[in-house]
């Protein structure tokens, strides 16, 4: 239950960065405004631009156009704003510069009581995530008798297996694995988190959470933009880095893991390690029947006009970066046994949204099979929208009004903003405050995190070595067709759905 | 599938009584209006009032209350109300009364060519349900070679074990079983019928019905009102054979039967019989642990102020009937072993409602139960508004947002109204017709009424040798505190619920 923090002082690297103004600084923000902070905190932005306190205070909080000042108060921001401090990283070399960040720290403790506990938040280039850490180490900030050093680690962590083995060798040789908190900003999300209490503190649903009711589940995060003007970034990643080898998995291991002992952080990432190990490998020669990997081309989605992906601005015009992926896979345990489990993501597609569709069984005889149109509309399903339009809706038959039986789909919804009415913590908002206090069950363990990049690697290598094809897809559908090739035999297809999660567009009006 | 409706002639013994008026003539002219009746059809009135034809249109047409013309144009109202005609039977010699009235149908083909088809519908006090079909029989109109007979019984059928066998060997021997429809007007409910899709055609909720995962099964129907002006008639009854023993047994029937072999009245009739023959003896000696009766005293409930049941219009000061009834059962077979099953249903409750409603069993492990409130809130339920309101809503545990994982109760419902934007057909219309299609699926077997009498007799003979309590409970409250005794040990209560199904109050807005 809610634990005090102690006082710390959160340094975050690569604080003129984007994901900074975006995301960090409005999150402490949130929990300065909701009395989460401790009296005594500051926040020391680090970076190489050569900015005072004052001109970062000015970048971060004054001139942020993502910093919402909400009901607080031209005071409350002030006084939040003088939280912040800033140091820059301009020479250019590591040990030096954390060596004057140390310095820094120490400065602070003296005039604020700070005391000598450290969150060091790595927002910077991904090639600096072994480098601070080890100056870090040198400069004997990675552990403290008299306080505690934590490290978050941004994605993505690692490029593949082999990189992610090497990153989590070099960094574990720093702090030691229980200070390293390995940021998954899904994790951070309500919906997701809720799948926990949905399957485990329900009598209704965990009973049919198996193989012997469950027909195919789902996952899918669609996106509606392209890659906009960040072609070059993400011509890097595409879209089974960028989303699937950390957020969907995670999605997926929510969905899929057995039961915790508790619901603490040990136990639950032992779970997820669990089920990250019992996916099925999909080999090389696999990937082209379980894997399909695409490009969009000109369209126009519900963002506007787009041109293909090749034509963007930073992407080289012969990229085999994928902007799309779908995919079938198994989970080889008792729970999961024949049941196949369909992930995928895109860019430009219809629209925006998150979600987890379990489809279950038919009921064993079609009972009401001589009136007309029970075959056709028969799916029980259950979606779980992730974002936006957060909650829950489980669709099935009722009889319609009238001679006979015949049954038509309908559903019942439940919305996660009837639940409360103030607004759900944002993810990072949350992944903070869990870090500050130490709690870790929200963030990707090590070897969890190696786990999940062998499922991803081989399929990463085969289309390296171009021994599948690459499709295209027009932005603004729904992904190449290829895709809804890999339900065959498989029942449902993909739920591609409306607006809505209760568009009522299922069903028809009689 | 809808399959047309023979000529035939509807004749309606008591048709100057009240059901004739509120609920047959109706039911008949929206059968009308939907252009289910057949081109050439008639509608004989019979009862002892003097009436003409045409004496007869105006009482249960133009002058009467419940007959609403809809969007029917007045030419209509004219057509429906010349299919309309009236013999009387007053020369109360029941043999000579069926003659005049046979010669009539004679007449009525010749002049309509309405053929020799008869439903005759028994609208009258119980003392005739013999006398009538016997007459008939005598007459000749129990079975034709040229056309069929039907006999439609109203409720009561019986008044206890003894007189129901009675009824159905008189019955039986004057009109083939297959030929009597003994009407329930529950089974024309469609949330009733629709018990059976959600149970059948879904594979979401099928799984969970049994003794695994449901705690327990309540029904409850609830009225608001007292005996009126009718208490000398009520009064004869009580709530166990004006509720119990036909509607609630029905509801019973098919919320807990096996599946059938196939959706069609003998299977569905074979299933809802040997769950009747399943339920386990309620001896006299259990009566008082098992069975709650009591009366209404003076309060005051939403229709207005009520006077003490005793205190009624024609109820006898020393009555012993009862107005209440609670009931705990169980059903002996391998689905529902164990599992408390309880019904109830009263007059003077706070609101006006039939429901059913399935407990879930917890899940095996609290495993949140570290945070607060989790284990006063777990609860799962199935309701199921038979009316008004018609829907369904499942209540089940969420994730209260931020830290930690605290369970609150949340709903998803769905609700009938949004099926079809037509009226869900009135009982009565439904059955009426499928009577008219020769479709018994939704009347009463003999052998199924008098297993449900053989349940409910040893409980009204140890009220009768008045061995058990007759409790009181004031008028607008839910009944007496020896029913919430019935519970004990059995987990959640009787749900007592708001007005609307998805009221919203049984979560707190955080």
């Amino acid at each position: 239950m809610p634990s005090s923090v102690d006082s710390h002082v959160l340094v975050i690297f690569g604080a003129s960065g984007d994901l900074a103004q975006r995301k960090l600084i409005p999150a402490v923000f949130d929990l300065f405004r909701g009395g989460y902070l401790p009296e005594k905190f500051a926040l020391l932005g680090a970076s190489r631009t050569d900015f005072t306190d004052e001109d970062f205070r000015k970048k971060v909080v004054f001139d942020n156009e993502h910093f919402e000042q909400k009901d607080a108060s031209d005071d409350d921001v002030k006084t939040f704003s003088e939280k912040l401090f800033y140091q820059d990283l301009a020479s250019y070399d590591g040990e030096k510069d954390i060596e004057a960040l140390a310095a820094r720290l120490i400065k602070l403790d003296e005039e604020y009581g700070v005391g000598k506990n450290y969150i060091f938040y790595l927002s910077t280039p991904p090639k600096l995530y072994s480098t601070i850490p080890g100056a870090l180490a040198k400069a004997g900030l990675n552990e403290s008798e008299e306080g505690w050093s934590r490290l978050i680690v941004e994605k993505p962590f690692g490029y593949d297996e082999e990189s992610a083995v090497k990153l989590n060798k070099d960094i574990q040789s720093y702090f030691r694995e229980n200070t390293i908190y390995r940021i998954d900003h899904y994790l951070g999300k309500e919906t997701v988190q809720n799948l926990l209490v949905t399957r485990f503190a329900n009598g209704f649903f965990e009973p049919l959470w198996n193989r012997n009711y469950v027909q195919s589940v789902q996952i899918t995060a669609a996106e509606t933009v392209g890659v906009g003007s960040r072609g070059g970034y993400y011509d890097e990643s595409g879209a089974m880095r960028d989303m699937v080898q950390n957020h969907l998995l995670q999605v997926l291991a929510h969905v899929a893991m057995e039961p915790p002992i508790r619901a603490d952080a040990p136990s639950i990432r032992d779970e997820k390690l669990k089920l990250f190990k019992s996916l099925r490998p999909i080999t090389k020669k696999d990937v082209k029947n379980q894997v399909v990997r695409a490009q969009y081309t000109e369209g126009r989605t519900k963002s506007g006009d787009v041109v293909s992906y090749r034509d963007a601005e930073g992407v080289p015009s012969e990229s085999k970066t994928e902007t799309y992926v779908g995919m079938k896979f198994f989970i080889d345990n008792w729970r999961w046994a024949g049941v196949p489990f369909f992930v995928r993501t895109g860019k430009c597609l219809p629209l925006k949204l998150t979600e987890v569709v379990i489809t279950f069984k038919n009921p064993p005889q079609a009972l009401f099979s001589e009136y007309d149109d029970y075959a056709m509309s028969c799916d029980n399903q259950l979606i779980i929208r992730i974002q936006p339009d957060e909650g829950m809706a489980l669709e099935f038959g009722m009889k319609v009004p009238g001679e006979g039986f015949r049954v038509k789909n309908v559903d019942m919804d439940f919305f996660y903003r009837d639940l409360t009415k103030n607004d759900v913590p944002a993810a990072y908002t949350r992944l903070l405050l869990d870090c500050m206090k130490g709690e870790p069950t929200l963030y990707a363990r090590g070897d969890s995190v190696e786990a999940a990049w062998a499922f991803i690697d081989p399929i990463l290598k085969a289309w390296e070595a171009d021994e599948v094809p690459l499709y295209s897809y027009t932005a603004g559908s729904w992904g190449p067709l290829q895709a809804d090739a890999l339900w065959k035999g498989e029942g449902s297809g993909w739920r591609n759905p409306s607006d809505s999660l209760t568009e009522k567009k299922h069903y028809t009006k009689l």
